[in-house]
């Protein structure tokens, strides 16, 4: 409820057309309407273009389903992430358009409009690192953003990497995501001057501690500009990618 | 130096403009001056306005002179972090214009010049993480941006956060300090549109593990866009930040 | 055996009514009689009204079904915890008026009387956290104690929480349910004036690392007033609210 | 602002005693005033009688006593825990009657009046616990609370634990303080029938790891009803008791 | 090659039934000759009556079944532990005497006699820490010597504990199984006068970490005498209380 | 009071010697005076010659005297482990008897009469073990044992190990103190039929955690027969390896 | 390409001798050719014989055939570690000459010319550390060299160990392969004066905390010259061997 | 007893200069003897070079006065590391010649005569990671070693690594001394064909935990090829290196 339908209802009072009592109902909740559920969600989802988002992991095909169809009727880009093969099956029964980026894990329907000319560069160590990368990209893709795919540049042949570094310096951010040691973002980070933001895979064995090894190396990184999401987290190396694009694509007359 | 200049190059050495020296000159780096030390910093300190930073802790008095010395010939700032007073006073000894940020603990000899209208939101949990909140926004005011502070925001008294609703929801870029359980990101994530840093802090005892819990805890936001930066580094959140404005308050038209 | 009772046997030794070698064995066990299994146990369930509860995970569907039928015999509730629906059938085989609570994963016979008008508020971070939250609901229930459902009220979307602040401050106990990072106990804790039990759950990936780090984002809560069971442990939370509520219920004429 | 002062504001507006603008202006700000800093600190710090605490460690003394002069001027009690005599003497400088509680390092002034007739029974499991365990019981008392002091027993002499059997079951809720191993919290929680706050001290070495080893014990206890704070948590287990108390000393009639 | 043998070749060499050169060569590996492998495993073996035994985890039946065979030809007893029935039928198939322990998990073919009279009593916290606390059992009874059980006697009810102290006081060792927060060991340590072998078992879940939690505890305990064997290490247990018992039960004279 | 003073007491009252009154209050503490503090610990301390020992490290030096003079008026034996020079110095002044073992960190006043003639050997890995492997050596000294040292034999030097396997054979119990990577438990256990006690020490850097990997490495023997105590715990090495001596010592008829 | 060669490559576009499209070529990829993708790998494989690698573990059987086909093409040596029986039927169909190591888990086609004389002795600690051993085995026999395999020397049965001085001693690099404690590594380390590798491996159970406790103890080896390699990484070891065979074996006129 | 004593004795006793029975005594503890402490440490110090080394940390300047002198009456080479000036102060009281290495914290008197040709490379992270690549530096020295310093070629400025490829392909092995996120190893690993050993600093803050990261960082190396020491174990990778360059530098018709 902003100003101008507060002025109206005081206006309405004033003016008879609505009794004290019946007013008085509707202001009663009002520091909690004001924050409340959907009028603020639909504010952040208009002014972001984030979709809502189902983390598909550990449901039923059913539970899917059921999510996914109550969110299709309230946005214009409905996902679902970590999904497998089935659970798309179940979800196209019903959602015919869906469609299923197999390689992401991610079901999606509709997508954003293509935002400004600001593109991600999305950089894995290793072939391995591809489903995070591919849930970052395609998620990406989905929020009406450009992705430049840079895979399988691990440090340990340096050359790959230098000869992506005109695609590494135009992007407006970078999202580095590796396993293993994790070494990749710390280079890749001083070879551009855009934010950077490491994902850590659970890629690896023994001592790499289902991801631990990467992420401490990602958090101690010698370069300054890094930050680092949880461990897999591909999306939300993207939905902070997609905050910063917003950002960045906005005309200047738009910023606050 | 791409291809249209190495062709110019090579005509003004055939038809006569350029001797074989000079040309020379410029070609004998090539390999590593197009990714040479002194150039690409350059470069890189140019574009980005990063100053070159000293790292004082573990250093002694003298070393942190030392290296404040040598840097001050070559650029506009320079900075040096977790620094006590007795290194201050040395610094001050040979360097009389040097300030000293005692919150911050940071010494710096000059300062960018403002950049665009973009500010950060600096919001830190309790009083205890003011030395890393300040590092961060002393670090951001030398490079030329603006800075919000809104400290002691703790989510133990959530009604204190959200009266500054309005000051972060408008920031570029957040940044939160946290200690204890590091909550504080969580719950300042729901309620902005922008890129969030989290930084988790030392501060807390026994389970806290000198930081590991609000980093955990960081790591693994329900939010999504949140992205984390190590225990106490509010330098690399600044510079992460930083790096996030040079692209926000970059004009159009000066976008590659 | 009282003072009473051992005057009495000591003048029958005295007056001839008992001979020393039967004195003595009344006496030798004394120690332990006192203290004796059936005893103490049986004072404890009168007085508390806490079921045997038997721990079904890791127990065949035959092991669960003869403990089921042991305690049966014994006491008004008979509660089987981290129970599947196959374990139920076996045990509804021989207790057919068995139930089975599929969220909580409960199979219970008989409930305790409705005790007195606190109630227990019960509020999760998100869906996935169900089955932990509906395992302290349904053992409350079964316990006697009337519970405020508060589900899916996670801190990234505050608004939803403080939506229910009428719900929490009136609660005699709060328990807090939350995987990811935990922080809702926190936010909660600040926001009413009863003791709140915190259960981390194992819901999360990566740097979650099964719970580790809600636990530790507990452990470390900013507001005081907040105490932590197990992870996953719904149960044990239940149980702790439970001797709490015991004592708030109880006519003050009651108590000791 | 009540529903009846809304009540009034709106009538005012119909009866033109107050003009729109004027009442929109009082109004909007209502979600935020109703829940700003001072309003609800207060409302609950009289609703719970829980001082503002100031937690002195890593503080300087200087500034233990500047919070502590800000606090006192504000409620009945002000208490600074974790504070070392040094701190003591600059406190007493300016608040004379501030009083140091030396095994509890905690600084007081002023005290709650006495509360109802339950207590709470501190047991710890060795000496080297005494000073957490006094954290507590200081705190308790200075909130008006009785304490029964059960030290020094331990598990490993059974009999010194057995012997205070009478002073745990009347308690109204039982704190437990023990390092080591931690093994108190589950054998008094099977003696007891009321709630049990458990606190693991970082009394140890090797292994104990700084307290880790208590806090798992005392989390996996195998006796429900036990619930756990911060390792050396000492205040953080008296402010939950507290809280307990505060719904067990309710008359009736005074419960919501 | 023993002192007989030694002697032998020396004077065989003295007669010139030797020459030198040969003698060297004979002589030369002597060091590690007489440390061969079969021979001290030999002594070793019949000294301490310890058989052979498999580690089946992890083995196929087959592999199983060839390790039985082998070792079937060598001595008095052979065991496998963590053997499964599947892995017993294929033994049984080729060696039709050998019995399975179902709940130690123990395949095993002959025994050894009856040792002296001191016993090892096997306490436990619950039912679930049996098949570890079987497998010390079964495997004391196999090397000859006298086991009591005291099953179930968990430190939540801590009567049943007590009721035991008999049988607990007479032994010659006590070994304590005991998983959750492994408190057993030290409460039954404070009742013994006899060496106390503790094994942690991975019963439990959440912050148990899989046995970590009574592990830590028990190498904690407050209680001095407490020794600690892997987690579920039953049989190392075992062959601890093993060692100490041939001691114990070896006349004087037999002493070296 | 065992079962001869009970019959006693019963007979004198019945014969008039005893008045029921003063038989009651005998008998009326007799469930917990038979296993009340001082009795039990009576009994123990006869039984086990244990003296009380005063863990020093932490407390102040007139802290340690207080606790020593109160236990001298109790037993033959008085230990303060972990004690520096200056807390001798105390007690000296006030028990001038008082012996100082620098090496091993102990004060002792007094020792138990020389046991049967099983020694203890006692080997370490490198000289920096020392300190933990004298608190063990003279702890066992002073309990009338003999003990046999072996130090410096670690395994990197097999040679020196192979050297002393005469005597670690004959030992009733060994003790190996190791810090390191602590292998020398699971080599020696290969070289000796006897129970062996290990002690990882926090000799070490780096990823030796303080002790963690002596204490994994140790736990992890793959020779049965080792059971390990806390890091850096001599003393309860020493206290473990009494009991088992105290078993092997006992004359057979003295076998209960 | 040097000044030299540059000055050269000038004077001829100078002298018309090279038009200035095929100096442009040349120079071009300068930067880059360098350092190039293909060559430096070309160069490095010719230089090393490391075939190139397929890590199996985790890829379908068609992806293991897929990556197996297109490296055949390249190379004359073509492995896959961590594949299972299945995939290597899938790559025989399509490459009849491939063979698999079964113990070792390795699909392989080709081999490399025998190398110089120095071999590689790789100990183990058990048999169950085998397939980490034959995967090192296996991959320095494809690559030319020769091993020597020591298995079952673990250090619970020293003599098994001394009784391979001689083969240990004689190697020019040894790889150590153990789990549960790892102690071998320290104790071969004393025996040879060689560079020793260790594997630690993930064999063993419990507080191994999955090949943790070996990784730790050879980390910590007392012995210098030990290095260690990731947990069951067998390849990593005979890699690293490799390497270090490529120099010993290199005449020394060969040798940069 | 080398083989010709062992002739002697023989010859002795054959041509009966020496009794049977004086010759057995002799021979009785040849297994011991032959590989007894000085010998075997001596054969292995002639081969190896190896100086007897002293860990000066946590001993008194007289401790290590004491061993210096001990061990300086023994080789050619004596070293103590991690030794600081007062050692030094105090050790050349009374060996003059001593020398200080101040930044490699090392004292030494004597070196080895200059081994073969090969080199090796060190090369750090950055300017702290300088104490522990200095003491692999001066202990390579000390042992006759050529080395080739590349210090501060951290991977955030990769030009400053690339610009030394040829001093690292070079190399005979390259030691690589990193704290921060330790991704120098990886980097550096794919630009060269020798055996690199990595050494884990402790260099850092935070996530770092003393030198965890850089250690998993270097464990999970993408690059087959690297070998991990402990944590700051400058000396480790040097005496690793020495055992490599002793096999490179051996003359082929050396080899054994």
């Amino acid at each position: 409820m902003d100003a101008e339908s507060l002025r109206t209802l005081l206006t309405d009072v004033r003016e008879g057309r609505l009794d004290v009592g019946t007013a008085l109902d509707r202001l009663r909740d009002l520091p909690f309407e004001d924050i409340g559920d959907a009028k603020i969600d639909h504010h952040r989802t208009l002014r972001t273009g984030m979709p809502e988002v189902i983390f598909a992991q550990g449901k039923t095909a059913q539970q899917v389903v059921d999510a996914f169809s109550a969110l299709a009727a309230r946005g214009p880009v409905v996902m679902a992430t970590r999904a497998d093969r089935q659970a798309y099956e179940a979800v196209r029964a019903v959602q015919p358009e869906a469609i299923y980026y197999e390689r992401a894990r991610i079901i999606a329907l509709g997508s954003m409009a293509a935002s400004g000319d600001g593109y991600v560069a999305v950089a894995t160590g290793g072939t391995a690192d591809l489903p995070v990368a591919e849930e970052a990209c395609v998620t990406l893709e989905l929020l009406g953003h450009r992705v430049e795919r840079l895979f399988d540049v691990g440090v340990a042949g340096i050359h790959r990497l230098l000869a992506q570094r005109q695609a590494l310096s135009a992007a407006a951010v970078v999202i580095v995501v590796a396993g293993m040691e994790g070494a990749l973002a710390s280079v890749v980070s001083g070879l551009v001057a855009c934010p950077l933001v490491a994902v850590p895979t659970s890629v690896g064995y023994g001592a790499n501690f289902d991801g631990l090894a990467p992420l401490l190396s990602m958090l101690n990184s010698c370069a300054p500009g890094v930050a680092v999401v949880n461990i897999d987290n591909g999306f939300g190396a993207a939905a902070f990618a997609h905050l910063v694009l917003l950002r960045v694509n906005q005309r200047p007359h738009e910023r606050e």
